[in-house]
């Protein structure tokens, strides 16, 4: 028994989100479906992030176990063959049995990515959302760094959460320009279901002039989903990359070398 | 009778390229029949660029005739309600009627965009072409900067052109890197059939070592197709930018003073 990691890219506009759901198109079930196939197995995948309805990935993880002899690097080459193509696999490689990509630290980047021009852009709209509304980015900036740290992040969590605590650690976020994008990047060890999406559409709020910078700080103290903005549309959110932060491998000689259980 | 000036952004996945044919979709036949429907008049537009199938434009430009009291810059606001999601008019204006988009002075901005890593990304896989051989990026900046200036880019045009000359004028050519992406830009004062994409082909083969970079000045002293390398794939390439050299008004007006015919 081997267990194998996936970094997994996706096209959401098709999918239900990541996790498996009955009777609708998840990312997780076509890789379920997929692998099973391949590796004449029953597999069931665990992912890392379970990205919503619309939302895309360049990197989210997941993990599985298998009896299989296809060498662990290949693994990614045949399963491309047949998934379809908005789902593409990155990479493949082996990991410790224990090892649970939801249960070790990491750092999470996602981008929101909005075109904000006059009319939608027909070539990105399946990527980035559109806001008519001239957004002043250096206001979104100002208003983006009081979130930065340890915070409970209440306001900014859809109230279907089923998280133990709100609280989470956001380690970089930035608003740059680039033409008519305007880009919001969010680096985390942790989000909270919807958290992204509900920043960037009080983010926007802040932009477009209808509140002022400062008001962030006191959206963040109030703990409330009443008092931020709008959670701002699936198709501009992207889970860019989840990196570790340490190899599997050295986690694990870590871990024995101080006498701890691995699981 | 008024000449209208519109700005059109497309997705061309869907369509058989600008230029109307029987029987398949194309972004004229769509743009005609819209604004047919919505002026009640027999509209029949006349491009700039007829851009192939499958080929991508943020800033295309055309010109129609009609008698509507709609105001000009309203136009493109009410033919957008009825376009479909993968053509949007960004700009509407009215220019003299003696102006035609292909028989005035310009600048055409076209960007080739390639996605150069192992395997394909699923949410840029409709606007850049995957190539997975490792690309020399600076390579191929080195080889393209011989093509500036004016030139017979015979060997860069497809044999089924119907040019009086293959003679044009490249201004600007650069090659960048961000990333996975890699972005070859061209500005030139005019272009041959399938002529970016010949480009983008015989620099993708410098760019993986195929090619030495000082074969480009050869290829195109040879003006013969059968030296360059393959037509690159359409979905990477999309037209920018046309920007027009004078004002359509000021043109009117200079051409009054010094007695020309504006015809």
């Amino acid at each position: 028994m081997k267990r194998i990691m996936l970094t997994v890219s996706y096209d959401g506009t098709a999918y239900c989100g990541w996790q498996w759901q009955p009777g609708v198109p998840t990312v997780e079930s076509v890789l379920n479906r997929e692998l099973s196939q391949l590796l004449r197995e029953e597999i069931q995948v665990k992912g890392a992030s379970r990205t919503d309805s619309g939302v895309h990935a360049l990197g989210n993880l997941c993990v599985f176990d298998t009896e299989t002899r296809i060498p662990p690097g290949k693994i990614c080459f045949a399963l491309n063959q047949s998934l379809p193509a908005d789902i593409v696999v990155q990479d493949s490689c082996e990991v410790p049995l224990h090892f649970h990509p939801r249960k070790c630290g990491s750092k999470k980047t996602y981008e929101y990515t909005i075109w904000n021009s006059r009319f939608p852009n027909p070539v990105n709209r399946r990527y980035a959302s559109w806001i008519h509304a001239p957004l002043d980015e250096k206001r979104m900036q100002e208003a983006a760094a009081c979130l930065v740290g340890e915070h409970d992040f209440k306001s900014f969590c859809s109230p279907r959460t089923e998280a133990e605590t709100t609280v989470r650690r956001i380690l970089e976020i930035s608003v740059r320009r680039e033409g008519c994008l305007v880009i919001l990047r969010v680096q985390g060890t942790g989000f909270l279901y919807n958290m992204v999406r509900i920043i960037a559409g009080t983010l926007i709020q802040v932009g477009r002039g209808a509140l002022p910078p400062e008001r962030v700080a006191e959206i963040l103290a109030g703990c409330d989903r009443a008092l931020a903005g709008p959670t701002a549309p699936p198709e501009g959110l992207c889970l860019r990359e989840i990196a570790l932060d340490e190899d599997p491998w050295e986690t694990l000689k870590n871990k024995a070398i101080s006498g701890e259980n691995p699981a």
